[in-house]
């Protein structure tokens, strides 16, 4: 049996419902206590987010389709997956104004767990030159990790199978003379699962190639996060991002306490996946190794990843981000010169899959730390102490 | 008898109520099927823009109070008038940040058959010299085609006479320190016409003169436009707007098929008009010359006008816009030093009449094109293949 | 007995309630006609704009928790408290671009009688050296008066006692890597009286140290500021801005009569207050002498106090500006050079008091006369033709 229900549609004349569907009232996946609860946030900057809040019977998970589909914050048993930011609560994208502050707008609206950049451009605000509608070269500035955050789904359903909850949502990053970008985002919690799964398409509506960048801000904060947490990817090389990583390059997969005034430090890596499917995974661990988060991920959907170390004091945002991409969040000017942007042709979709999963055992992490030792056999490891020419703008 | 009915107001405590009103259920103007249906749009970044749909019996039309009452579509008999857009609903004016993309944000919520750019400044971005709060000359960066397209109307009213249906709003486009500029418009459908009058009446409700552009941006795409349409004006003189609109001087007036990737083209007319009124007209018929879309206007209103080709991939928006204005969607600064922008003395009122007609037999085309012919034997009709520093920054 | 009710608060399901709160319905301060009366505009650009509307009997205000806190309009006996804008509503936040016009956007949402401008910033728009994530400086252009004014506020409260109506609200100007500054302000009316207080309590949530600039810009239009209007208040040093300021120096206390075309004039003083607590009074009363305004706070709040005359048009905005700050409106980095943008350490906080009061006697507005010619009388009072470099970027 299956059960499907239209939370928003454009068609429809209301806004998303408040309502609550659970195994309780409905006779699907009853073997499970799962629920899955919408609401919409009132007051402040969050006047008007809509939340879809899933519990798959083990794992919850709160997801903001007016963020363009983000995940604000999950949880799964003791495991708390996300972070404490200075931004308290989901903003509105009609608060957020990307050009502001020198282009980091997209900070005021910064505090979800699982945050995509993108689709058109992501990473560093920079000049790009594109083309204005006169075919003609046009310098423009484009904002820190684009527009995708900031766009609210304009259709959304959820599912209920037997097996599992999944919430789908449609997102359009379009404009006249400009990209024509479709995401359509499947999020599927399997009934009693530690993890999630992401399956993304991305679709070029337009006639012509255009331009995409797509990246996983995946972010953790305390109590995962804490002195002597360890972060864990097999890897062919990693370089600081600049001389303030380098800085940290000896310790660069561990962390330390909150430290107020602490400097972000990024990370670069080329990871090592498996043979012909190059799926690889990447895990953040606590101090004793008794909690941690893995992603899963092929390297043909995200060849490129950064590790983000913020280990600021707690208040300011101490957090670390695993982020799986299409290229290194540098603005898309670099990018492109290092080849690293994508072209989808006219018509062409893109699909992406990131697993999202909680571990709660020492055994179930030494595993995963074993498969990662597997897989780094194979890969040389190398260890750059300053940044590389390759992935960085020096 | 007359039915009339306040849609929106300041007053009010109520958004715009979803209604319904026609023939059957009014006693008046009960000989033709006439209706008028408002709705709110949900989801997305249409969420919350009032639609209202106006069928006058045979041509309907959906205007947007939230948009500045620009009409986002329309439909007579077979006739489709609008195009489509890759932007593919209409977008709140909350979701558009003019100042993005190098100045041309205002392209993301871009997809209606008429859409107003001013009414302080319209056409291409750019910088021009304002006077700040302090009497100082401020260079300022002006957006492309302004603002009125992205401020609500305050006040909504429908009215349905014996005769006709009118639905008016008001706009306001105030800043302190900067243009107090209200419209007043109102669009007239008499029942059963194929017809329908925009009036629109801009008031400088500040004590000092004001600069003031306003520009129709009159849209049209498939099938109307299609390969062999063609457009039809009497005009004294015609320019190319630059060197890719030169490209295509031989065949102006005739459209080729969707082609990806075609760069637009855009050319600037000086219409030859009826001596006295200086009425003129213009008409987009389609290859058969058996459909078409006719733009009746003075040239006291609007002296210049402007022919844009886009004829692009259907998918990134095949389309060509007849704009009749007060100037040349030129930067501001530029249309000044021609001596082109208006100015509204404090308290000044200035009304403009557009009539846009569907005309659905060969013999109306016929006769439609007839009455520019005669107007064009009066006039000089000057093909110019290059473009010229009158219209132009050449 | 106290009542308490919580009209707005992130935990709600539902926006802010319209209700009416009255001494005909609540047994408390029954002695008193007193009111609160909520309510949401609609239509244009102050949809979804909040109101609660307080009368204590004798005076009467309306505050706007969508823009900040800040106070639209009052009225007290015959005494209009506020302005008439060219900007005739509150403006929804989101309907405000801060970086449009050269970085004065702000002032398309300028419309009320007492305005709070900061936190972070305020002052005139200008570029200024920031941190950015990395810990490297960053050129950011900082728009006109900050952002205070365009955060709706989270959380609401109304508390009635036998002696007062108190009205609560929370704001927070919060950015990853930026400020994380909270406003808690208290707005208090005793039953009957004609003043009210304004308690504001910033925080810096973070945990490293922030500055911090506020400036209340406190309204008033016609008819109590009228031809012979007359502005008074103790002070040591007064000096004009700039050169336009400088042309008004002989009559910089009193006003002209509604002058389209007039160009503001802005007056820095330094201020006298009372030994010890520092406590200070400036009054705006009209010509003869029966209506007026008068301001009361500390030194130890507001160091420094400007005076704005705008006696422009009535249409175009006839206004003066009382401004108690912690800063001269100048930009953030001049303000910084001079050494007066404050800096709250992590986790400080700051509370400051306003008071304001309608005088509607010839003999109250006697006595404030006095009290501020005996400050007076221990200060130098010296008026600088010219700006000076303490004060102006000369």
């Amino acid at each position: 049996m299956t059960y499907t229900r239209t939370l928003l549609h454009p068609d429809a004349s209301e806004p998303m419902p408040t309502l609550r569907l659970d195994s309780e009232r409905l006779s699907v996946g009853e073997a499970h206590r799962w629920s899955v609860q919408t609401r919409t946030l009132r007051g402040g900057t969050q006047e008007g987010v809509d939340v879809v809040e899933i519990n798959n019977g083990k794992l919850s998970f709160a997801v903001l389709p007016t963020r363009g589909m983000g995940i604000w914050k999950g949880q799964c048993g003791e495991i708390a997956l996300g972070w404490d930011s200075p931004v308290k609560a989901p903003v509105h994208p009609n608060y957020v104004q990307s050009l502001e502050n020198g282009g980091i707008g997209w900070l005021k609206g910064f505090n979800e767990w699982i945050v995509r950049c993108g689709l058109s451009s992501m990473g560093a605000p920079g000049a790009d030159t594109i083309v204005d509608n006169n075919g003609n070269a046009l310098e423009a500035f484009l904002p820190l990790h684009g527009n995708i955050a900031n766009i609210p789904a304009h259709t959304v359903s959820i599912e209920i199978t037997e097996s599992e909850i999944v919430l789908r949502g449609e997102v359009l990053e379009t404009m006249m003379f400009g990209p024509a970008l479709r995401l359509q985002t499947e999020i599927r919690a399997a009934f009693g699962s530690g993890s999630l799964q992401i399956l993304d398409t991305v679709t070029n509506m337009g006639d012509n190639p255009t331009e995409h960048e797509l990246l996983f801000h995946v972010n953790y904060g305390a109590p995962l996060l804490e002195k002597d947490a360890r972060f864990q990817a097999p890897f062919k090389q990693v370089a600081p991002r600049d001389p303030r990583a380098a800085e940290g390059m000896k310790d660069y997969d561990r962390y330390e306490a909150p430290c107020p005034g602490f400097v972000e430090q990024a990370y670069f890596f080329e990871l090592a996946g498996k043979r012909g499917s190059r799926e690889t995974l990447a895990m953040l661990s606590n101090a004793s190794g008794e909690q941690a988060s893995l992603l899963r991920f092929s390297l043909k959907d995200f060849p490129c990843f950064t590790l983000w170390k913020n280990t600021a004091g707690q208040k300011d945002g101490y957090v670390t981000g695993l982020e799986p991409a299409t290229a290194y969040p540098n603005t898309r000017r670099f990018e492109r010169e290092r080849g690293r942007v994508l072209t989808l042709a006219g018509g062409e979709s893109r699909t992406t899959k990131l697993v999202v999963e909680a571990l709660e055992t020492k055994k179930a992490i030494r595993a995963a730390s074993a498969e990662i030792k597997a897989l780094q056999k194979s890969a040389k490891g190398k260890v750059h102490p300053e940044a590389i020419a390759r992935f960085s703008d020096i």
